[in-house]
């Protein structure tokens, strides 16, 4: 079987280091490993305003971000179909009547939705009037693991690359899968998840040292950062709070800058701009006896983080003055995730039984029965 | 403002005399009224299917069968738009986007929810192995106000002919308009709720005196039963249970046979059928007094509904005889359905401003912004 992969993004912001160790660089490197028929990148706008409902402005100019940081790192239109959300409403009608065959108490269970709920402090039972608390959870925002089966399914998708936290909404899925193929006959494709394979795919902490890159907490690299804003941000970034002095010996581990520098540095970048150091082991052996400071660390990874990002920088410029083009990109890919949906919704139509007007068989067989009755 | 009607039926079953009274009447008078510029009567098979998804064939058999009814009563396809709504893929688009607006705590407030919720036997927690109560509540199920805003709405409809029991359903469909034209702009009607007029249209009893006829406790009288079934129906009611001999006085309310009378009865019937009874009034006084056998008042009530059938009859039969042609109303009035929703699904993406590719001033804004980095 055909492997086809689906995965995307919410466009709520600019993609940042987290998502490219976390997704991009893994879906560049699926794109041109040749191992996929086809390849799905989807902008989820229509996900992101199940939570947004009241900010639509914030969805809407962050599509081209995304965009712009998809076609930056290298995927490329020709072999990845990158596509928006919303302008392929087949996605709609599927997640409709996937609902059918999944219970509330089944989604209540759902250990991903609860996390996110949390996450976003959409409060059960918030009382009137009680502002630290969003009033209620959006039905939308409740549904969303039926929409990214919906999502998934729509594509035939085998293969979904996400995060291990996701594992409970590909489940979900693959239940929804299971359940429409023994009511109306085997139809949809059960997909797999494909977990990172490495300890570097790890969720990269941001620059505060807190567990994770996020807008609000103002801690993020991004992908679309200018080499001086780089410096600046790697400059204040968290260390080692109790490495004072040069000669203090220093800790490695939750230290920001170390655990950066085992996300991305190679063994030729020390060749490159540290030569005293033949590899990070080493370096770090430094760092743990004391007698090296955390600015000689710094303007390393600053070193390797702006060679990563420059030709990600270009392609962004490249790109930056053509958006009418970025947005015809998008259209193609939307028609044609809109096609290859679209053929999936036919077949589960003519499963289910509900393309009545096409239906000979069922409109000769009611014919001859009310024939009885004259 | 041209005044708009939306209503329908689930095609769950044959319609009887219950759904008559209750509302195929009133809507033949409404069309025929002239008040209407436009009116939608959608078989609901997708609602259907939210507490049916193991079951698609009995909906699907169904459809053939309330469409007879509807030809039957006298909805003229000229004058009313018959739809399937399965086949107006625009309502569940609607429906997705609708989901953001309204929260899960709303939904499980809705009275009419809760109890359909309890009518169905699903239960909150059933225990896995009961199995006299259905395992938890389908998500689509328990959405389906929502759906149904998306159904009212599509279609701009001003007026919804519905029971009381249904308030809490339009009511939902108000807040949902509201809150959509606050935060997208003017865009959505709010409907109103058009109740039953007079005493006649409340609920007419099952033929047992059960509070209400339902296909599965066998009391219902159909549209499309012979004289010879609802003479045979009509003969086995509930009465007076007390009334045991002709002399016995007898008690008139909750009398199914006298509530039926009080529904479909008018002063000539007695003329035509039993001359020596001026009105009802004087044929309950009769039965109250004793010495009126229940008998003789079936009778008059078998000849009121067979002459009230009988050109319900002569319609179905015409087509029953040309079944590929009612297929051709509802196809052809599914694609009106359909232009109508399309039409306003694109206002509402519009408003939404999630028709990107059109969006020639996004496009154009983001452009210029993005020139000011190079």
């Amino acid at each position: 079987m055909a492997k086809i992969i689906l995965t995307g993004d919410r466009p709520t912001g600019r993609l940042h280091l987290g998502h490219f160790v976390g997704s991009l660089r893994r879906r560049v490197e699926l794109q041109n490993s040749g191992e996929f028929e086809k390849i799905f990148i989807m902008i989820a706008d229509a996900q992101a305003l199940t939570d947004n409902a009241d900010n639509p402005e914030k969805v809407r100019q962050n599509i081209i971000e995304v965009a712009l940081d998809y076609l930056s790192v290298g995927l490329d239109p020709a072999q990845s179909t990158l596509f928006i959300q919303s302008q392929v409403p087949e996605l709609c009608e599927l997640a409709f009547y996937y609902m059918n065959l999944v219970t509330v108490q089944r989604l209540q269970r759902n250990p991903t939705v609860k996390a996110e709920i949390a996450l976003r402090g959409f409060a059960e039972g918030a009382a009137e009037g009680d502002t630290t608390q969003r009033q209620g959870i959006p039905v939308g925002f409740f549904t969303y693991p039926i929409s990214q089966a919906s999502d998934i399914t729509a594509f035939k998708a085998t293969t979904v690359p996400v995060g291990e936290d996701q594992e409970p909404m590909i489940e979900q899925t693959r239940e929804i899968v299971h359940k429409f193929n023994s009511v109306y006959g085997e139809t949809l494709v059960e997909p797999e998840i494909l977990l990172p394979d490495n300890a570097a795919c790890m969720r990269l902490p941001g620059t505060d040292g807190k567990a994770k890159m996020s807008k609000s907490l103002n801690n993020c690299i991004y992908l679309s950062d200018t080499a001086e804003e780089v410096k600046k941000k790697v400059m204040g970034m968290y260390t080692d709070p109790d490495h004072l002095r040069v000669e203090d010996p220093g800790k490695v581990e939750g230290n920001t800058v170390f655990t950066y520098l085992d996300a991305f540095s190679r063994p030729e970048h020390f060749s490159r701009y540290l030569p005293e150091y033949s590899s990070l082991e080493e370096l770090k052996a430094h760092y743990r006896r004391g007698g090296l400071g955390d600015v000689k660390v710094k303007r390393l990874l600053i070193a390797i983080l702006n060679e990563m990002l420059d030709p990600i920088r270009e392609r962004r410029r490249y790109y930056e003055a053509r958006i009418g083009e970025v947005y015809e990109i998008l259209r193609e890919g939307s028609e044609k995730a809109r096609a290859a949906a679209a053929e999936t919704l036919e077949e589960v139509r003519a499963a289910m039984k509900i393309n009545y007007f096409d239906d000979k068989e069922l409109i000769a067989g009611q014919a001859e029965h009310f024939a009885q009755n004259q």
